[in-house]
């Protein structure tokens, strides 16, 4: 099994153009591709949505299909127990990821209803947080 | 008007496969056969869905076509104003009912938001809960 | 073992004269008629105390003669340890049963310290609450 | 740029069927009709959904394409920081109106995600909430 | 009808022995004494108990036989919901009478959960505040 | 020493066309008069203001020159410091008022801060909470 | 009645001064100017204190003779029961202004004792808030 | 006074048959037979109730009679002002005891209201707390 | 500018009469002719009031005349947003000052509004406070 | 294995010399010394630190080797989670000792984060808490 | 007794070099030269340590030795129960120093626990803090 | 600069013995093995302690010779706001790791007072965690 999925929630296909003092310059577009070149051994998946519910159908669909999966749920992070009840369900191993550190901004954003289910969370280091994880799945 | 709608909200369409020990084993449709049988004069509609958006959608489709709907709202329970307010808007009567018993679960999954607005809720029977409240509906 | 026990909680003795708009209008001796008149192959047993004591001594004291509780704990719900404690300690069966739904009254109605140790919870359906809660354990 | 978006969160399609007393028996058809008439020489679109996921779609969607939004995220003003992020992700200024006033309601709708991205806010003028939204957009 | 019922709460039976500092060296029969001569034309009746159960049975019980009632729910006051519907369950005038000020003890002395259902509070003026009490419920 | 003073805080000046539901229909003119001839051998004076400042100053300043005080300090009761440090400083025995129980109002008027350094609060009896609060001073 | 107040409370005097990066440049003067410039068929009145109490006595005068009351609460709006309730105590239509969000600012900010009362509540346009709530006022 | 007093609330009467996992599976004759043989210079009065009233008439009642009292409040030490108040009333010294303990399990038993009034606590020792109660009594 | 402004809020009129142990038993007088009596070269001028208006219109209309304030702001410490406004809006550098240690009392003097905006607080000195503060400002 | 091991936290090495009223007047010396003696064929090592760290440090160095540690944590009972973490980490029992009872101290000083990894506590017996422990651990 | 202790807590010794926008430019030595220059009739003693623990050893070893101890407790200040019980312990006069305002920066820096045992407090004048608590060290 | 500092917080030394379940079997000197032969071109330091002022000494003393640091605080994560001091005094980029994940666990480690100043957090992968921070180190 040598498929990885990346999930990015809600705004993160404005990356590169949203507050980019918040969440950097680069869109995601590029490090995609610097990840699928870097990792030609692996087909890497990526679904983006702003949808709380689509997130959950591809957290389910995705079960048993993939390596792993590295999930940025973005604001959702902080609001959806449906999300948390999906990795709850599923079998296949996920990362939480974040680009900037939640701890460090608006307390609202201090909960994370995702992490006591995922087998890790990395934050803070902007898009290389995705690599750190991609490294720790590939490894496994 | 003999039908009855069933709604079942987040991950609720793994019942059977998530977290047997919190769940159970016994899928939804083996659950859904015995009612129909069970209850041939009545049509059991069901709907499921991972969506807020499409609950709240359901519900006001639905209103004045159903003697009564039996909700499941799952995740949403905890987190979905929409929901409640659906419920609050339309004129059919609801039933809440939850497979396991929030309340002896994470403090997260206490709190409510649709319990104001339900004419009764049933927690804690395993799927018995929904045969009591569609016992409840059908007597109505 | 054909015996079921119903015990009530305190000011419920008043039923049908108390707070009609709350608790409706129907004391709970029609119920009781109407609940042994259906289900005449058992025994429906009833207690009604306003003292928590008693409900706990009662609660020990039926342990193994009966198929299962239905208690409506009533104000104790909210401010007893010692009865969520006897319904930890014994055997039997017990189902919390409440007239009003206590989510959509009063915030320190929202706290139920029974409910973890119950096999199940309904609440909202005014009296017919004990009719569901007697169809389930007459069931099982 | 003389286009302007008005968008309606969950369960105001309801408007004027929906709890009267809090709302109003106006439908928004008629009002948005009133509107087109009293300024011609603007095009004033109209979004509605029940679903969070499309209400950040059509935030993300419409920058730069309109003078200004107005946002009323009915339930989603209380639960959604996704749609908070995409309003402080976009460029197009956005204006957050009630119908009625959250914080004359239950403490859970005094909370507004939304408020600290929006350039204002307008609350329980009714319908007008919406006209006053309107004539401050159209004044810039 | 011309009857009065005082309802003293928990350890008020060691009134004049316990923590006098607190709540004066008065004993409380003498002041039933001296309430009985000053108000020959009417019976004060007098109902002592360490019990929430008891408290609640008397308050049922005299529903109807009184003029009014006046209660010092002493530890009750804090804990008790049993006490405070009650109250409300029945159609007798209740008062609420304190020897000393709870809002000037410790802070879980300052919810009163029968507050909300007496036509009024009396506290903070030792043996007196059931005087103030009782020329009230007299003068009604 | 035979005068009292009654301080009113801000909006009792309106007794009687306020709210009625709440506080009643009758103005604190006729009560007043009704007190002074009732104890015509004593002189009642009476101050009202809408000025947490001036309930302060004149607090201070009748310190020395009254028997008691009868404060009802309305919405300050919930809100003024100051006023309750007055009534600390001062050495003239002062008794809170209030017209209805703010026990049983918004959780904001739950909290007194002038309680812990009056002798006696009384409230809940419309305007006669005053009549009450006069009888026990007179009878000092 | 042709006449509208507006009232400002504390430290608005200083507008134009005051932390504009937070209250902008203009002085309230020129607006004020402009306003009745605009709207030469009214009576457009104008009070400004940094007294509490003067505030709620504005209130109270002013109720039957203006059309309706613009009021910016400043400070006030977080701390003050008794503008509060001066504002339920009167039946000329309040609404309630601000310039900045308080919502954007710190967390004691986000309080208003005022929204409950009022007929609905503008903020975060600047001076243009007032400027919106006279239109408002003036079409009723 | 060669006698000591131990109280036991509510369920402790089950002890070795309830939740032998939290309590052990001794049962309490079995410690006090053991008891009374070691201190036989001393009589050990034994009192066990789930009532809370009983418990504070018990604890009044024995004042002035006994050495000291050990007493393990069991649920009651969480919700009770009552008993509270009844040790504080009285002179006798009180031990609290817990078998288990209540600082490692759910977070409503971290409360103790008997606690500030007791003259020590021993808790987490199973039924070897009362051992260590009764030698400290002893050895006073 | 060789001048400085001393402010004192609410009951600072009273000390050394009111609660000695609390404040000491000096008057201000005394300490103000000592301080006027060390610096001759400085004009100090001085203002107190229980108003809270009055206090930001002093702040408001020294602006500019004066070197520096010394404020204590007594009960409005911990209740006015209006006056940490005031402090906010004008130049002129203000210490905040406390005879005794708020943080040593009751919780609700811990928190104060206006810290943040002052250049220094002094607590717990008793009329020392003072001193330093006028030596800091001197310095300047 | 007959030694036995005491811990003493922060500020205990002052026994007898502070604060007397709540620790009482006797050093630590003195009990150890009788400890000691009354225990002679045991061996009772004493350890006395202000650091955290030197407690955490101690705690690992005396795994294995006693058989039992007496801790008084002190000040760092409500603040140490390093320590909770030492205890949990080491298979040597550990009984918690206070002097006096936190309970009935400051509310920052009842909440214990070693509690629920020691096997018992004993606090309020003042220098009896630690022969009391002791007694317990030898009895083993 | 002419000499005074100065301690700070832990990061104070990178003074300078620290995050100077909050902290400035000047390092505590060329402060403590001047300080000594000044003062040349006294000694003046300065310590500083990271450790929690050598911050208490330091303040239980001066006792007796200075006549006061200026503390600048730092991040200890809001987490260290161990220091204010030495603070207590002790009974040379400890006064509380902070460079910047704790109450303008994050919440949990609002709350001190050394506060209610100092003689006073000074906050925010920068180095300057320590310059007016040396000043009234001397001067008693 | 081809040097990196690993520092484990309190009780980090007992890896591989202690509680294994939560933090598995291996010890950290094999896993700092594996990490020196992998990157032989670097030289990676350790430094272990249970002495919170101990590892704020050696961030300090470390700032300026490392390429960046990997810390798990352990225990202080969540009470030492001195390490979290010093980590935002350095100027040398720091990384937290936690084996286990903190947010999975009891509720009193959710809250990381190092978050808001670490350039990013890495929890919940074991031992792994410090890998991939030392490889995103190593990156830079």
């Amino acid at each position: 099994m040598n498929k990885v999925l990346i999930i990015n929630g809600p705004n993160l296909n404005l990356l590169g153009k949203r507050e980019p003092d918040i969440y950097g310059k680069e869109s995601f577009d590029s490090l995609l591709s610097m990840l699928r070149r870097q990792h030609s051994d692996h087909q890497i998946d990526y679904f983006q949505s702003n949808h709380e519910g689509e997130i959950v159908d591809q957290l389910q669909q995705s079960d048993g299909s993939y390596k792993g999966i590295i999930l940025n749920p973005a604001a959702y992070t902080h609001t959806s127990v449906a999300i948390a009840d999906a990795i709850a369900a599923i079998e296949t191993p996920v990362i939480e990821v974040h680009i900037s550190n939640p701890m460090a901004r608006e307390s609202f954003r201090h909960k994370s209803f995702v992490a006591p289910y995922v087998i890790g969370s990395i934050s803070g280091f902007g898009l290389k947080s995705y690599e750190l994880a991609l490294s720790h799945l590939l490894s496994l």
